[in-house]
């Protein structure tokens, strides 16, 4: 793969929540050239209450991607702060993001998502594209194995996120719902796309169960990189990197991973890792991607450092580089 | 009087609501130093909601303010019709303005009051700066003289504004708040000092109890306009433009006025508004500045040039303009 004309290559972030924060942090610093498709399918807080209350597409998850893009100047900063803040009432108002309710003034206002989501963006000055990975409002069901060996159906992304007992798979209500054709064609045109981290079966997976968009992230000319987890979270109790892996190819079966970045404190066995890596087609880089003060976040610089790495490595067509497995 | 040495005169616009909006586009068109000082006292609506529920400054005014002053650019547009758009719903958000809650949010999280208004013009590239007539907000109550005779306490603004019976006095609660610095500093700076349009003893009069605003408009080496309504409205059913006159002079002892502008189809006698506006010392300008199209509202190009009409006549020492009464 060779370098875009214009310089930097085209990278497409999937995911939603604070993982995809992490990724768009890393990735800004990597490309000027991001768009990041996000999930639809919040039915908690106030997401879910607009999405009750208005009938429109779950704001939060394109709200922190957004955040996550804003221009890093007084101006970016503070209007970043505005739709992050939250108000807190004892009345109708409590926990509503300001910035939620802007994106939903917008769609009302405007009559279509993606223009509303490109004037938040430009308020924002932000470093990129966000755009929602389905046309609708979606739902999540799953299901789960009980400790008693039943199999039980939850219902709703804010229910499955906390199953806490291990989850066999996952369903989006509709069953096949519309793409976004702006997200299918800035996957089909990426030079790269990023799968994770984040919430693995309700805001990572949920991508691979749009039709349109599935079959773009099986054909695209792209390079395919996982970004692992760092800890296991209340849907992947239990579940170590190679799980994480094997529930993607379970949902996307075939799926090529080109690289998978995992930060070697959250990898018990390497050998197992790399082969589970070498199984889907890729390439294994462990690198320290952790913050270095303790908490189990990622660090923007570090995984911007390896992500950086990866994409060296393929372009100079020099093979792998320090630390890269198999 | 001489033009300031930027070019431009310096003024100040005082009201609220529609009538503020009515004054602020037709000033923006005559000059760029412009600063609107707007009444914090509404407890109806989506301000009175946001005030109860979140303890601040009812914000409503100052978002209709801010609005009639946004960038004549497709950015400023939209960000005003954002500003002014409402949510509808059967839920939590129904009838709030989207402007109300931003500019609350940038409040809470630049605690500062100013600040966060300056922020909002910003966003709308506004023609001039908006600030609230008291730090604190206001309650208005009125004394209602009813049909029998009974002479009736009404409280609140959104009471006292569609009392239908005569007004006979209006007051504050708290009955002498603190003024904002910035604003009485603009009215002691300023070349020209608007009051009106709008709601006469709800938006325009309220300004003349606040003691340090008060003592400011009547200390300021600027002239004084006002701009008289089209037509009597709910609160002021019944009273012509020289009753209008009377009920400013009653709140405001001693008030200068140096030129009264009114629209020719809005005046029954001629003659006794000219004696009234000289009787506090101004002169009498009629023109239409009626819209053409039949709607009982301000046309912002007709009130431009009748104000410019006023100003050029002072400036330029010339004396009473064509149409300029007394």
């Amino acid at each position: 793969m060779s370098p875009s004309r214009d310089g930097h290559p085209a990278f497409v972030a999937l995911g939603g929540g604070h993982g995809l924060s992490a990724s768009l942090s890393a990735l800004r610093r990597v490309t000027d050239r991001l768009t990041a498709v996000v999930t639809v399918a919040d039915d908690g807080g106030s997401s879910g209450r607009l999405r009750d209350e208005l009938d429109v597409l779950p704001p939060g998850d394109l709200r922190m991607a957004l955040s996550a893009l804003c221009d890093d100047s007084d101006w970016g900063r503070t209007w970043r702060d505005v739709l992050q803040h939250r108000f807190t009432s004892s009345g109708d108002l409590d926990n509503h993001a300001v910035g939620n309710l802007l994106i939903v003034a917008l769609w009302e206002l405007l009559g279509d998502t993606v223009d509303g989501l490109d004037w938040v963006g430009r308020l924002l000055g932000a470093r990129g594209r966000v755009l929602p990975m389905a046309a609708v409002p979606l739902g999540i069901e799953a299901d789960v194995r009980r400790p008693d060996g039943r199999v039980e159906l939850v219902r709703g992304q804010s229910h499955v996120a906390v199953a806490r007992d291990p989850i066999e798979a996952v369903r989006l209500v509709p069953d096949r719902p519309p793409a976004l054709p702006e997200a299918v064609l800035a996957v089909e045109r990426a030079d790269w796309v990023v799968l994770g981290p984040g919430s693995w079966y309700t805001s990572v997976i949920p991508h691979l169960l749009v039709p349109d968009l599935a079959d773009a992230l099986h054909h695209t000319s792209a390079r395919r990189i996982a970004l692992l987890n760092l800890d296991p979270d209340d849907e992947t109790a239990g579940m170590g990197p190679c799980e994480h892996l094997d529930a993607l190819r379970q949902h996307a079966p075939g799926l090529r991973l080109d690289a998978v970045i995992a930060d070697p404190g959250s990898v018990e066995d390497v050998d197992e890792l790399e082969e589970r890596t070498r199984t889907q087609g890729g390439r294994l880089l462990l690198r320290q991607v952790r913050r270095g003060d303790g908490t189990p976040r990622h660090d923007p610089l570090r995984l911007a450092a390896a992500i950086s790495d990866v994409v060296e490595g393929y372009l100079g067509d020099v093979g792998a580089p320090d630390g890269m497995a198999g």
